[in-house]
Formats: C-alpha cells, sequence, structure tokens
C-alpha cells in the first residue's frame, strides 16, 4: 500500500487541533480510508487487524459465559419495525431501505439491519416454547448500518462493525443480571485488554435504546476530554416480548412473557483506543490488544551487518517461541532514525535494537513507546525480560489513563461551572439531577454537554439538581461526547 | 432452543429422497432456521459453529500465505457496476437496491454487494501507485446477498457469508500464479480439515465468472451424486484494472495496468460437508473440523454414579489438556440409548462410553460414528489413543469420500451414456467436448447436467466431442449440480 515513504507527514499536535491530530494519525498508521459511499470508511489492514484482536478477547469472555454465536439475516422486513413502536422512533429516519431487486419493485420494503433486536425476537418467538429453552444466549457479530449526519471514522459511520448480544430469559432478576453481567465483561475487557478505565452507569431515560427499559453503559473519557460510550447493555423487559410473542411454558404450567436484553460494543472501540493513548508522536498501542509488540530494529554499519542480522533471527525466534507477538524491519531502504518514528507512529509497545556494541555486551536495548525509557538488557533472560516488561507497560498506561480520567473529573454545583469543566478544562462533571428531562436538556442547551451515566459508584453524591436545585434523585456524569 | 426431546423426529433415508434427507438432517442437527425473509436462514449456534470452524482453517491459510484482512463497504453506488459491461449484466438480476433512507430517496441507488470486485477496484486504484505497492494482498470476510431464484439452506440462499480475496499484481504471470495458489490452499483445506475430495480444474466459458478472464473452480461429489462447487479463483486479467484504472509506475518507468484476481469460498461448504460425509442415522464430522470431537456418556446405574462421574470428570480433563475437544453428557432427564442416537445423529466422531465395568478393568470404550467399530482401550493411555483414533477416522473419511467419487466417475462418448451416468447411476461423467457452446448446451438441455470443469489431471483425455463427434479440445467433467 502507498507508504508515502518519501516524505514524512506531520501530525498536527494535540493541543493545536485535536480533531486534525485524530485524522492525521489513523491516516498516516494506514488503519482506514474514506469509502466512496457517503460516510462510509474502508478498514485497512492496519485497521482491521486492531478489531481482529478486539474480537478475539471478547469472543473468548462471551464464551467463557455460555454464550453462543448465531448469524441472522441482514435485511429486515418493514412491518417487524412497526411492532416495536419506541424502537421504530428511534430508527426510522436512519434506515436504508431496500425497495427493488433487479428491475422489480418488493412488494414491502427491506430495510438494512441498523440492529436486530426485531429479528431476534421473531425467530425467539420460534424458539422458546418452554422454561427448558430458556436461557437463551446468543451473539452475533455483523455489520449494520445507520445513516448518521456527522460521520467520523471508526467514531461514527454510516456502516460499522459490531456484535450484538440478543439473550431471553424467565425472569425479570436473570435478565437484569445478564445486563449488568455484560456490562462487567465489557468492563474487564476494555480496562484489562485495552488499558482504558471506564465508567459503568445506567443511561438517563432521554439517553436509553429506544425500547429499552433500562440501558447500562461504559463511558471513557479521550484526550481531549470528550467522553465516548465504550459499550451499552440494555435490560428490555418484556417489552420486545410482548411485541413479538415470546412466551414460554413455565415450571409452574402458565404461559409467561420470556424477559430479554441486548449489548453490543462496536468498531468506534477503535477510535477510543486512538483517543485515549495516542500522543502527538502516533498511536500508542497497549500491549496485550496490540498486533505487533516488540519490532526488532538491527543497527550498525554494513560490515557488521551479518553478525547482527544472525543475532536478531534468533531473538526473533526466541520472542516468537515465548509467544510475544515480534517482528523485525531489515530492510535496508529506511534508516534506523526513519523505522524508529515510523514504529513510534504506528504504536508498538516495545522497540528492540540490537547493534555490534550491543552483541559485544551481549545484550539489546528496549525502548519503552509509552515512557521512551531505554534500558540494556542480556540477550540471555530477553524473553523474560521483554513479557515482564509488556506487563508494566500494560499496567502503567491504565494507570495513566486513570489518572488523566480522574484528573479531568470534578463535582460541579452550578450550570456554569458544569459550562466551565466541560468547555475550559475540557473533562467530566458530575452533578446532581433532579430527573427532570428539562433540565437534562437545559445543560446540553447551554453547555452542549450530555448526561453520559448516572454512575454505580459515583465518587460524590450531590444533593441538589445542578439546575433547578431542587432535591437531586441522581448523581450524574455529564460530558461532551463523541 | 426447543430440542424436541419429547419425540424423535425420524431422517427420511438418503436412498428415499436425498433432499428430504438433507432437509431432516439440518433440522434435527439444529444447524438453521428458515428466516421470515425470502430465501435467507438463520444460522443457528450448532451451524454457525461449523462456519467459525472453517473461518479459523482458512483464516490460518490465507495469513500463511501473505494475506491480510480488510473490511470494504456492504453498499456499492450503481455507477461502479456499470463500469465493467459483463460483470454488471451477470449480477444485474440479482441485485437489491437501496433506493432510500428513512423518507428520503437516494440521488444514486447502491446495490447490496454480491461480491466487492468493484468496491476493491475503486479503492486499488487510489492505493496503487508504484510497483512497490504491489502485489497488494488482501482478503474480506463479510456477508453478501444474490437473489437467487431457487433456494436451498447453506448451499444457496439469498444472503451468505463467505471470505473474498482480491489480489493485485505487476504481471499477469503472478496473478495467474496467485490465482492457482488459492485454488490449492482451497485444495488443503477442502482435503486435510474436511476430509471431501476435490476436482480441481477450469471452468469453460459459459461458466465463468463475469468478467474474469479464466475460472477455476473445485468440484464435489455429493452422497447422491450431484456435484457441487465448493470454491472459486478467478484470474481477472487487466479487465478490472482497466475499469477502474489501476495503473502503476513500473520499475522501468512505464505506467502499467496491474492484474487482478479474486477467490471465495462460502457457507456453502457448511452443506458440501453434510452431503459428502451425513449417512441416514444423521451427520458425520470429519475430526479436525468437529468442534466436539469426543462425546463422553457416562453410564451403569445410579449408586455407582459418583464413582464413575468422578473418573469422567477426570477423562474429560485429560483429554482437554491434550487438546481434544471433549464434551460430556451426564444429564439424566436422558437415557444412555438416546444419547448414543442423539450424538451419532449429530456427527461427533467418537464416543466415549464409561462405566462401572469399564472402570474395574482401568479402561473405557471408544466408538467410531464412521464405522460404528467398539473397542476398549486402558485409561491410562486414553488421551494418545483417542488422537490416534481421530487422525484414523480423518484419513478413513476422506479414502471413504474418494473412493465413492471415483466409484461414481466414468467416461462417457455419447450423450446417452451421459444421460445415463448422469441421472440413473447418479455420478460424474467425463467426456470431450469440442470448445462450442451450442454443443455444452445440448448437454445441459439434453441431461440436465453442466460442464462441471476441465480437470487440470483428468483421469482419461478424451478425443471427440461427446456431442458432435468433432476432435475435441477439452476433456470435460458434466455432472447434475448443486
Amino acid at each position: 500500500m502507498a507508504k508515502e515513504k518519501d516524505f514524512v507527514k506531520e501530525i498536527t499536535p494535540q493541543s493545536e487541533d485535536f480533531s486534525r491530530w485524530y485524522i492525521d494519525v489513523i491516516t498516516k498508521a494506514d488503519l482506514m480510508d474514506y469509502a466512496p459511499v457517503r460516510g462510509c470508511i474502508v478498514f485497512k489492514p492496519d485497521g482491521y487487524e486492531l478489531w481482529e484482536a478486539c474480537q478475539r478477547e471478547l469472543d473468548r469472555r462471551f464464551k467463557e459465559t455460555g454464550h453462543r454465536n448465531a448469524y441472522f439475516p441482514l435485511l429486515i422486513p418493514e412491518s417487524f419495525f412497526q411492532k416495536e413502536k419506541e424502537h421504530v422512533e428511534g430508527f426510522n429516519p436512519e434506515l436504508p431501505w431496500v425497495t427493488q431487486v433487479g428491475d422489480d419493485n418488493l412488494e414491502e420494503r427491506l430495510a438494512v439491519r441498523p440492529t436486530s433486536e426485531t429479528i431476534f425476537g421473531y425467530m425467539y418467538s420460534q424458539w422458546i416454547q418452554s422454561y427448558r429453552d430458556l436461557p437463551l444466549l446468543i451473539n452475533q457479530w455483523a455489520n449494520v448500518v445507520r445513516w448518521e449526519k456527522r460521520t467520523l471514522p471508526f467514531l461514527r459511520t454510516s456502516e460499522f462493525l459490531w456484535q450484538e448480544g440478543h439473550t431471553a430469559h424467565a425472569t425479570a432478576q436473570e435478565a437484569e443480571e445478564e445486563t449488568k453481567r455484560m456490562l462487567e465483561v465489557y468492563t474487564d475487557f476494555c480496562e484489562t485488554e485495552l488499558a482504558i478505565p471506564v465508567i459503568q452507569g445506567q443511561k438517563t431515560p432521554s439517553e436509553k435504546f429506544p425500547g429499552a427499559v433500562a440501558t447500562y453503559s461504559l463511558e471513557a473519557m479521550m484526550k481531549d476530554g470528550r467522553a465516548l460510550q465504550a459499550a451499552t447493555s440494555h435490560y428490555l423487559g418484556d417489552n420486545f416480548a410482548r411485541s413479538f410473542d415470546i412466551q414460554f411454558l413455565d415450571k409452574d404450567n402458565e404461559r409467561k412473557f420470556a424477559h430479554t436484553t441486548s449489548w453490543g460494543m462496536t468498531t468506534r472501540i477503535i477510535g477510543a483506543l486512538i483517543m485515549v493513548h495516542g500522543d502527538d508522536r502516533g498511536l500508542q498501542l497497549p500491549p496485550r490488544i496490540a498486533p505487533t509488540q516488540v519490532i526488532v530494529i538491527p543497527i550498525g554499519p554494513a560490515k557488521t551487518r551479518e553478525r547482527v542480522l544472525t543475532a536478531a533471527d534468533a531473538i526473533v525466534h526466541t520472542l516468537k517461541v515465548a509467544g510475544v507477538r515480534v517482528k523485525m524491519d531489515a530492510s535496508e531502504d529506511n534508516s534506523p532514525g526513519w523505522k524508529f518514528n515510523e514504529y513510534e507512529m504506528r504504536g508498538i509497545p516495545i522497540r528492540l535494537e540490537i547493534g555490534p556494541r550491543d552483541l559485544d555486551a551481549s545484550q539489546v536495548v528496549l525502548v519503552r513507546r509509552d515512557t521512551g525509557a531505554k534500558e540494556a538488557t542480556p540477550i540471555e533472560n530477553v524473553a523474560q525480560h521483554v513479557q515482564d516488561l509488556l506487563t508494566t507497560i500494560q499496567n502503567s498506561m491504565y494507570e495513566t489513563a486513570l489518572a488523566f480520567q480522574e484528573g479531568r473529573s470534578q463535582k460541579v454545583e452550578s450550570v456554569e461551572a458544569l459550562h466551565h469543566v466541560v468547555r475550559e478544562e475540557k473533562g467530566f462533571a458530575l452533578a446532581g439531577w433532579c430527573g427532570d428531562d428539562i433540565c437534562e436538556s437545559q445543560i446540553k442547551n447551554e453547555t452542549g454537554a450530555t448526561s453520559r451515566n448516572i454512575p454505580f459508584s459515583p465518587p460524590a453524591t450531590m444533593d441538589t439538581c445542578v439546575v433547578c436545585n431542587q432535591p437531586a434523585k441522581h448523581t450524574v456524569w455529564f460530558a461532551r461526547a463523541y
């Protein structure tokens, strides 16, 4: 692919223009390209590889919690959407419709799925007859389309990739437990694999999923202080079960409606990964998710080249055997300095340099992408040392992101203070809220911030509504959001 | 999911009605359900799991041969299809068109992709500037839609899942080599993993991909003697490069058109797996692809239950550690006899029975799904013995399928003989062909058989055309096909 080797394209500093920085980085790191279809991108191999890594780690967790994958149709008859009123109203403006096949008009329009509650609901009504059929725990990896007005690569695209879990349970309690369980799965994935600290909480009614009883979300802070919703998990009550007639004969011989959930994470998480960890030099990938964890760069003059390469090959082999994802760049087209910049920009966690003087000392040099710290380590223990360093980097990246998030989060007791926090200090504001939509939308209108969620574990509990000063029903995180 | 435990649904014998047998098996084994969208199915977990296993093994091979995954948009502007004349004519009648979003009409219709040569072609023209950008080797895992007239679960559905590789090369020779290389990859996958013998060859002009210079295919014989095209690999010459202006500056400083290929395998391979190996008792899965390779069934009276379960748990653990995909059914709802039938129907390669008498003798009993052979083996060596037996079964299933295919394949020297072979003896007919479309379509009209491919290694070379008796240009396999 065109690597534009002939010139170094500068990355706009984050402090100058965060949006430009983001586009510069994802373009320069070759993660995506704009597609000739409105609001769509092509996930190029280096970008798609990040999604594959996320899929691997999420899929493992879904299977460990008893879910199985399946695949449901892309095209959904219009009548299905009509069955759940809130749902159709929520999605209708964004729905692409297939109306013709070849030269013939279809009798009923088919929507390109924006989400699959309706088609799962229909099939579940066929499959679920008895309490023995429950719980039914299915996940789907799929593409979905929502014709968004404003789009941004990875974060909001007309078509995106995601997984959507859809489960059915005998009781409300079991369904609620499932909803929370999957929020925990997403939390563990974000914090352990992506080194992204997240805030767990419940969406306010105005922000919940169309058709849900309750929507829970994970919110993460990007480096510009904006929030990004990293995952959602919906408790749907028996709303969809009633719309699609998902009934079962219970142990007590009574017919009952099932209780359902749905939960999803999308390719926008790639955007989060970039905006939580990236810096002015480019990407910064946490070791556990990085497709390449170590880049080996042989250095030194031509006369020592063969000797260095032989040693470097052996080290690559040793690291591979130890399970480290390692690559070597031994090309002679580019200087070591060019390579250092290139792989820093691509976010590879560790650079391993090896030259003739290192060989004389039976050592290699390891350079951390996150701190820039350099250290020499004996070749003898290189695999163990690299693995330890990868763990150190992973933990350190998480701690750094957490400190950043906490440092940019504040309690506020007035709309003015909220405005100041989200727009001047560029962070999250914790505020009391009376529960009235009007107060919520006033905040949005005056500050541009939306309610992110009602956190399960707020750092403080606020007594009065930040707008109307009435007693607060909830303590809510507000932020400008992607 | 509704397991219909209360009655045993009979499977129609293959000899009575092969099509009914097929539908009975995929329904009873819970692989799929019909979706409420014309010609679409839901891939249920047990069916989707087979696709996941295929994906794992194919993806590994694609990466080993230097390909990377990416993801391109689902919706393709109509104007893109118009750029390659043969291509649009070939696909137009089957294309679903998105014409509206929400309540608004689109300015240009968007096709739901039936295949992605056009959008890859467009992007490749942006990405490829120099010989340094070549070869470009990308694969995509995706859903595609083709509005087929007659549909059959897995084999031919309006929407299906597949992978599509799209590569670009500096020379015709490199592109042709790639086309053949991927045919070899598919061959190795079919024969090694699926135990399906395949016939490699080139499609006749009337059967090639719209827009291709040459299409190569793998053809497999189902148990009813019909052919199924298991994979195709297309050499596209510079046709798409010219339509989409994929040009590069070569080493000699001349601008040249790239040469491209595409190649794909779809979820119809699941149908092949079933129809090559299945029998009147149900599925029969080759060990290497089987999601579960061994089912452990504890037997014996209640008073020995605890002792047997403890031993069975230990064996399951031992097998798992050895890398065997094993499950145990210790439920008390069903009898051992019911379980034997159930897991035979589901095609699990080995049943491991363990009861109190076996324990007294420090042994377990292994039963092969393919031959029904039973043998006792010491618990001490159980993992090694199971692994050996899995290998034996895998090889034996391949040999059985190969013998079946060879036994049903014959040379023919007249259309009558060809008719007899494909309709009465239900097999493949090898015939000479002059190369004229008229003779090819006469065979189709008179016998219902189509040309499958011109094999690379025919068992014999035929001298005269089976229709017109003119000198044969090619020796061709003819068969009725799915």
